[in-house]
C-alpha cells in the first residue's frame, strides 16, 4: 500500500483515527529520516490537540518499541518485571525494590533516567557510589540480569531510537503534553526490557508533573490499557507527591537513606524509622512485581516476602553484588558534606503542605541536578526535610537542612525553601502516601 | 524581548491569541531559517486546529507582506486597485477588468496566477498568446503600471518570500484548510501589489474550493476585515461556480472568449449574448474597483463607465497595449484545433446542474492545465459548454465539444463529461451569479 505522510497528517487533523500500518510507516519513516522532521512536528501536533485512541497508543509503542532492539528472558525461572516512576523528588525506591525483587528471585532489568525538570533520577543516585558504570553493552546488562538477577543502566541507543528521535521533536515543537504520546514513550522503552509485568508509580501533586489527582489516575488508566494492549501485564499506583518522599533528597544522600533501610541502622541523626513512607511504597511496590511475576500468588503474600527479603539482609547483599558487579565501591562511598545551612518554622504550627517542586529546584540549585544538559552534578549536594506533612513545629525549630559546596548556591536554596512550607495553626492529619491503585487482568503474557 | 518558537507554539496550541511581535517573530525566522521548519509545522498545525482571530491573521498578512518587496503608486492619478478570485472554471474576468479599469484611468497592477487543482489560471490562458511574457522585473512591471495603465505578471520571488516558504510546507503537512492562513496568503500578496483597494471574487459551488456558500461567506467576511486591518479597503463577492463561466474552457479558447467581449463581434458558432454571464461579472467587478480607487462617486456610474468603456473598444484598446508592451503578438493568435469530439444528452429534458470540478478535470486531462507542476501545458486544448443550468436540452443534442492533441487524452475528458451533467425532467430556473457581497468602509487609506 502507498501511504502519503501528508494524507495520513490530514486524517488525524480531522480527528480520525490511524491504523497500526500507518502509524508504524509514520513512526519509521520518522526514524530513517524518510519523512521528513516538519510532516512529523505536524503529526504530532495534530495529535496533541485530536488526542489518540488507546489502541493507536498502544500501535504507537508498538512501532517504537520496533524500532530497536529488545531485551529478553526466556530462560530465567520467573519472567522479568520492572517498575517504573513519573518521576518525584526524594523518590529513591528504585534502589531499594530492584535488589528486594531480585533477591526474590525475579529478574529486574532496569533501564532507568536522571533527574527531569525539578525531579531526581535513579542514575544520577547510584552514580554517587564511586565507580557505578551505568553505561554497560545490551549484551552485559540482559547477562547481568540474567545470571546476577539485577542491573540498572541508562538508556542505550539501540533502545527506542524512534521514541528518542520523536522525544526531542515533541520537546521543541510543544507536543510533550499528550497522554496517548507520554504513554508510547514511556511504554516502550519499558517493554523494550523484556519485561512481562510492569509497575507504575504514577505521582501526584505540587512535586509530580501531574498535578492533579484526576490528571494521576487519566495516566494511569492509559498505562494500563496501553501495555495490556502490547501484552505487558501493569498495575499502576497513583501516589502522593506533595512533600519529598522520606527526608533525604540528593544523590549521596539518597543512597544513605537506602542504606540505613537496607541495615536497618540509623544514619546521620535518623533511625530507619524517619524514613517508613520510604520503606513502605518499596514494599508495596515489590510486592506487585513479586504477583506480577507469579513469584507469590497474593499481594499479601508477597508484601511478606518483600518485608522479609528487606529486613533478612538479601536484599542488602543483592545490592551489594549489582554495585560492585557494576564496578561500584561501596566501600569508598561516603557523605562528606562541607557545612549545613538550615531554614527554621518562623510560626508554632502544624506543617499543611508543601510546594514540593520548589523543595526540588532548591535541591538542584545546590548542584544535585541540572538546570542544563551540560550542567555536572555535585553527588553531595543534599537537603534534608525536617519536618513532614502533619508535624507539629515551634517557632525556630529546623524544616530544612542543606549543603553544597558553593555558598552562592546555598542563597539560592535558601530562598527556594523559606516560601516551599506552609504552617498552618490547626492540626492536619499526615496525608496518605497512596491514592489509588489500576490494574487490567485481561491480557497477560511471558515474553 | 527574547522570544522561544517552542512557547509560542504551546501558546497557539493552548488557543492563545499570539501577538503582533510574536507572529512576526516566527514569520521572519521561518523565512530567514532560523526556526526549524519542524517547528513552523507545529504552529501551522496548532492554528489549522485551533483556528486565529481576525486580528492574528492581521498581523500574519503584515509579516508575509513585509518579508519582502511592495510595489507603490504614489504618482498616478488614481490610487491602484486589483481583482482576485479564490479560482474557477471558465473564469477569464482578469483578462476583461484589468483593462477595462486600466482604460479608465485606474492603475491595474495584477499579479496572477497558475491553474490550481481543478481550475484554470490568468497566466495559463495569457500565455496563449504568442510572446506574451508573464516575467517582468518588480521594476518594469511598477513602470508598465504607472504609464501604460496595466500589467499582467506572474507571482516573482521578491513578493513575500515568506508565503511562498510557508505554503510550501502547509502543502504538506496538511494545514492548507485554515480560513486564518489562506487570508493571510492571498491578502499579503495582493497588498504587495501596493493597491489601495482590492475586489475579491470568492467563488462557491461544485466547481469552487469553496463548496458551500456559508463557507464562502465567512471567507469573504475574513478577506474584508484582514484586509482592512492592514488598510486595504475590500468588497468582497460570492458568486456562482456550480457551472463553467461563460462558454469557453481551456486558454486560447478563453482569450477568443474575451475577444468576442472587446470586439462585440461572434466567434466560432457564438456570438458575445452567449457569454452574457463573462460580461457581467466583469463589468460588476470592474464597477467596485472603480469606486474603490474614487474614479467614480456611485456604483452605477461606475458601472455605467465600466460597461461605455468596453462597448466603445476603450478597454480592447487597452489590452492590446497591455499585450504589446509585454512583448505579445495578437496578430499570430490563434484557435487551431485538431479536430472536435461531442458528449451528446441522453435524454430530454432541462440541465439541473454540473459537477463543475469534473469539468475543470476534463479540461485539464485535455491538457490545458497541469496534474503535476512539471506538465506542459497545451493552450490549444478546449472544452465548450453547449447548454448551460436551466437549458431545455433534447436526446442527442450537443452539451459539450471538446478538443486536445491526442485521442487518448479525449477519451479521459469523454469520461469526466458524461458524468457531469445532471438532466432533470422539470424546468429549472437559470441560477443568479452573484449570491452575495461583502464590504467595510470603516478604514480606507491611499497608500
Amino acid at each position: 500500500m502507498n501511504l502519503i505522510p501528508a494524507v495520513l497528517i490530514r486524517k488525524k487533523r480531522d480527528g480520525l483515527e490511524l491504523s497500526r500500518e500507518e502509524l508504524f510507516f509514520m513512526v519509521n519513516g520518522c526514524f530513517r529520516g524518510e519523512i521528513p522532521d516538519y510532516q512529523m512536528a505536524a503529526l504530532l501536533m495534530a495529535i496533541t490537540l485530536r488526542g489518540l485512541q488507546k489502541k493507536e497508543a498502544g500501535h504507537l509503542t508498538d512501532a517504537m518499541l520496533k524500532s530497536g532492539q529488545q531485551v529478553s528472558f526466556t530462560h530465567t525461572k520467573y519472567p522479568a518485571v520492572d517498575k517504573h516512576s513519573t518521576g518525584g523528588i526524594g523518590d529513591k525506591t528504585s534502589l531499594l525494590i530492584a535488589p528486594i525483587v531480585a533477591a526474590c528471585g525475579v529478574p529486574v532489568p532496569m533501564i532507568a533516567g536522571r533527574g527531569l525538570g525539578h525531579t531526581g533520577g535513579t542514575l544520577d543516585k547510584m552514580e554517587a557510589i564511586p565507580g557505578f558504570n551505568i553505561q554497560l553493552s545490551l549484551q552485559s546488562f540482559q547477562q547481568q540480569v540474567s545470571t546476577l538477577g539485577c542491573a540498572l543502566i541508562g538508556q542505550t541507543a539501540e533502545i527506542c531510537p524512534a521514541d528518542k528521535k520523536m522525544y526531542a521533536l515533541r520537546d521543541v515543537t510543544g507536543t510533550v503534553e499528550s497522554i496517548g504520546l507520554i504513554c508510547a514513550s514511556i511504554l516502550s522503552k519499558k517493554i523494550a526490557e523484556g519485561i512481562c509485568g510492569l509497575v507504575m508509580d504514577v505521582k501526584t501533586g505540587s512535586g509530580a508533573f501531574m498535578k492533579t489527582l484526576e490528571d494521576a489516575q487519566e495516566l494511569a488508566r492509559w498505562l494500563v490499557e496501553t501495555a495490556a494492549l502490547n501484552h505487558v501485564q501493569t498495575v499502576a499506583y497513583v501516589t502522593q507527591m506533595n512533600q519529598p518522599l522520606g527526608r533525604f533528597v540528593g544523590n549521596a544522600i539518597e543512597v544513605l537513606e537506602c542504606l540505613s533501610l537496607f541495615e536497618n541502622k540509623s544514619v546521620m541523626q535518623f533511625s530507619p524509622q524517619d524514613f517508613s513512607d520510604t520503606r513502605e511504597l518499596s514494599l508495596v511496590l515489590s510486592a506487585e512485581m513479586l504477583v506480577l511475576a507469579q513469584r507469590c500468588s497474593t499481594y499479601d503474600e508477597a508484601h511478606a516476602l518483600a518485608e522479609k527479603t528487606l529486613t533478612s539482609g538479601q536484599a542488602y547483599e543483592m545490592f551489594c553484588k549489582m554495585v560492585t558487579a557494576q564496578g561500584g565501591r561501596l566501600s569508598e562511598f561516603q557523605m562528606q558534606p562541607a557545612s549545613w545551612e538550615t531554614v527554621a518554622a518562623t510560626q508554632d504550627g502544624f506543617v499543611e503542605t508543601f510546594n514540593a517542586e520548589d523543595i526540588g529546584y532548591a535541591t538542584i540549585s545546590l548542584g544535585a541536578g541540572r538546570l542544563k544538559t551540560s550542567d555536572a552534578i555535585d553527588h553531595q549536594a543534599s537537603l534534608i526535610v525536617h519536618k513532614k506533612i502533619g508535624d507539629a513545629v515551634k517557632k525556630g525549630e529546623t524544616l530544612f537542612s542543606f549543603t553544597s559546596r558553593t555558598q552562592d548556591k546555598n542563597s539560592q536554596a535558601h530562598q527556594f525553601l523559606t516560601k516551599s512550607c506552609k504552617i498552618s495553626l490547626q492540626k492536619v492529619p499526615a496525608p496518605s502516601l497512596i491514592l489509588g491503585r489500576v490494574d487490567n487482568l485481561k491480557d497477560f503474557r511471558r515474553p
